[in-house]
């Protein structure tokens, strides 16, 4: 029921996604069964499409905690409890992103060895795509908390964007170990120590010119540059629509660039990932933008597929526990 | 002697400034005197320029502190000590930002009831600038700096960009009060008590939206939403010119459009606003960017004859005695 086209785009990204995937055994539609069955009109169901009533919707603005707390038969939380049960493996959600994090963290809890969890947002760039981790899932981040960040996200550039040894960045505003905030230097130094492929401190200006596989920050940080970028693509998009409408020459030459200028809007556009894995929990949870179009809702739907597939909690659990081991041997 | 173009454009920026404004009485040119008279070859040198020999310089990589303390006879530390003594009101550099704010604290110190000074960014947007303060002075920053942050550039925006009644913004995460990390929590409460115009948070993806005049956030984060800044729009042109001249039709449609690119790349063009005051210090400091061109330099020189004439620092002690005043009587 999230997101700014919610049913509409999931339904439509869902009946994509299964007829795509046949392997997938069951699908769970969760919300309020009528709008549900509203979006679904005119369509065969297949078998393996199930939908679940729930009849509270946690808003976009609430308090995430609160809002999980008090609305025990909202669609995030009965669709987490889906999880929970074993009934399903993964659950996307284009809602109110706290309030994923707050229901799985609460219903499924940490992966063992995982203090909080990490959104892993993967980031389009001129050359290769990055992962920022975290993009909004904790707030402030101790040392440990980035350095566990920085583990998961290896993880998944390894396992699912195919990376041999993913390079980890720590985000910070120098590249020399001595620049960065009090959390950012102890990381550093937990960084160092481990058996990642750490490339030291990367400046903003550094992530988006194919350095780095993996950034990590917390999730404050990462949500301003997530958000930031975004914007700042937006406005000049809008300048560029702007100008080149300004007079009957340019509008003619924009006719002329148009696959250009349309290619330049497909590389940038986050629907190619479908969403963001919330790592670190017990289950599988991505994340969706809250525009998820219904390309997004069936992208979303592979990367859990293949977050199952590739059986990514296990490897989270085990290098984190051969970090501490090797934390340990480097004292 | 800093930034990417010195001397040349430096010298260039500053000929220019001295043309545009008689009124300056001296302009000192600090640096290795025989590489500034190399730059200045040609011209005929008015007598108010005065070039001052200094051996050293600061690269833009050195660990700050430590290279003013080591480096007696650098360009920032002579400027700035021109400035301390009283011959000059104003320092600029494109040089290393660090050192900059290190020689100014330690050799001008901060104005009275401010604790750590804060660099002004201003950055241009759809609609008209805003302030954007800390970029990268004070890198970790408890709640009662970015209160003063908000003053300082609220101050700044009022007196400078002659804005009536700021509108004062914490960058946060989310707008809602108890979005935010810790620091930006109990800044937000300090911000609503006190007599600025306090819109409340405001999320990344407002700042360029022209909903806020100063954005206040802490350096470590300002300076990343700067530099994310930088670079997407920089990535962006890339893209664009990679497009638009992938084929002979979208070139011909590229250059008719040309006029309309060309905008594009001035309208986001930072040498517009010259340079960043470094608020807060007992004296006037313009920071430039590193590629500072002889435009940006001229204005940077334009922005420190205002900063004299509004007297800011004056403006900015008695707002904070007030602020204090007012939160004692709130409390």
């Amino acid at each position: 029921m999230g997101g700014d086209y919610a049913p509409g785009e999931i339904v439509s990204g869902v009946m994509e996604a299964l007829q795509a995937w046949p392997s997938i055994s069951a699908l769970y539609l969760v919300g309020q069964e009528e709008a549900i069955r509203e979006s679904l009109k005119g369509r065969t169901l297949p078998d393996n499409l199930i939908i679940v009533n729930a009849t509270e919707i946690v808003g976009m603005d609430e308090a995430p905690a609160a809002a999980i707390r008090r609305k025990k038969d909202s669609s995030i939380s009965r669709a987490v409890e889906l999880v929970k049960k074993g009934d399903a493996d993964a659950v996307f959600s284009a809602g109110n992103t706290g309030a994923a994090v707050a229901a799985t963290t609460v219903k499924l809890r940490t992966l063992e060895g995982v203090i909080r969890p990490a959104i892993a947002t993967i980031i389009p760039t001129q050359y290769k795509p990055f992962i920022l981790i975290d993009a909004g899932a904790t707030i402030d981040c101790p040392a440990d908390l980035l350095f566990q960040f920085g583990v998961m996200g290896s993880v998944y550039s390894k396992e699912i964007l195919g990376v041999p040894a993913p390079r980890v960045g720590l985000l910070s505003i120098g590249e020399e170990q001595a620049k960065g905030n009090e959390a950012t230097k102890k990381a550093f130094q937990l960084l160092e120590n481990s058996s990642l492929n750490f490339i030291g401190n990367v400046e903003s200006r550094d992530i988006f010119a194919g350095k780095t596989d993996v950034v990590v920050c917390d999730g404050f940080v990462g949500n301003i540059v997530l958000k930031t970028s975004e914007s700042v693509a937006r406005v000049l998009g809008r300048w560029i629509k702007e100008e080149l409408t300004s007079n009957p020459l340019r509008m003619l030459g924009a006719m002329l660039c148009r696959g250009g200028l349309r290619t330049i809007k497909e590389r940038g556009d986050p629907a190619v990932y479908g969403g963001a894995p919330l790592l670190g929990i017990n289950g599988a949870c991505i994340i969706g933008h809250g525009s998820s179009s219904a390309l997004a809702v069936r992208n979303a739907i592979r990367v859990s597929l293949e977050w199952i597939k590739h059986d990514i909690n296990h490897i989270i659990i085990d290098e984190l526990a051969l970090s501490k081991g090797k934390k340990h041997d480097g004292c």
